[in-house]
């Protein structure tokens, strides 16, 4: 069994990750996540992040630690540059979700990884956040995320690739959108 | 004229917020940005992304410092929880263009901010990326944002959290997704 010749392929440990989908299996209330970030504005388009605290397999849990991140906009928007700018941490959500995923896929298929980069870019009209055109969007008008792979043979590495995509949460959120509302307690 | 008795509204030099606005009108072109993330797998779920080049007002820029960023997955999705989940950032993502937006909207119409601070909680159920359902989607089925605002009236508040909602570049893209193409080298 691949599980028991390789234990920590690619630094998965496989054996866990199928247990974990038996125990989902057995009982799908376990797999009910909520997922949080909470944001503090610091002054002019700086704000900070933190994340810590998440529900999962049926309890509150957090991370073994509060991680922060500031956002800004870089002075050619009028910023201080004190963090990347809101819709760079969009495409970095995309190239983590979709190397995250890959590298279990890859394991669970006993596929070897050597080597896993990719460049994310997004092309964005700055006209529509201004407001200077009803035709033009605010968001990314559209994004390419270049990978190169080394390991096993290329095409079970593309394959990795395909079904990294095809079962990704960031993809998914990106390509196809998420209804959100918005409370407000303006006091 | 509100930006020669206050300057620096919320921390925004609105002058020269205005000025870069007039600019853009001027010449539609400086406002074509390309943002990038570049991205490197470190072991199993762990992987970082460097943030620093890009494109914008006509030429190739840079952030002042190159930002990098872990992330990973929890001990409970079988990651060693290095930083946050993709979706993590998805969420502190959309957080922090709204809170961005909006202080930049009020200094802009001459509301003044004491306090902003929000929360976004994403739900999502792990049968979709898990294969385990194809009736659950991959990525959140839902995002809700909860702000809290003090500073001038509370109507001016609540018109300025609209406001940027109707022109966030991350609002957009996670509700109403952008088209992702994928390049693979695999050698």
């Amino acid at each position: 069994m691949t599980t028991m010749e390789n234990p920590l392929r690619n630094g998965v440990d496989t054996a866990t990750l199928f247990a974990t989908l038996d125990a989902v299996k057995g009982n799908t209330e376990i797999a009910k996540f909520q997922f949080r970030a909470t944001n503090r504005w610091v002054s002019g388009t700086h704000n900070q992040s933190t994340i810590h605290g998440f529900y999962g397999a049926m309890q509150e849990m957090t991370h073994g630690q509060a991680f922060t991140f500031d956002a800004d906009h870089p002075a050619v928007l009028v910023g201080a540059d004190n963090g990347p700018t809101p819709v760079e941490y969009v495409l970095h959500a995309l190239a983590a979700c979709l190397t995250s995923g890959l590298a279990n896929i890859a394991a669970a298929r006993g596929v070897n990884l050597t080597e896993v980069t990719s460049t994310v870019e997004g092309d964005i009209d700055l006209c529509g956040i201004l407001g200077l055109s009803d035709d033009v969007r605010n968001g990314f008008s559209g994004i390419k995320v270049s990978f190169r792979l080394r390991g096993d043979d290329p095409d079970k590495l593309r394959q990795v690739i395909e079904q990294s995509r095809q079962r990704s949460a960031v993809f998914d959120v990106v390509t196809n959108g998420v209804p959100v509302s918005i409370e407000v307690d303006a006091g």
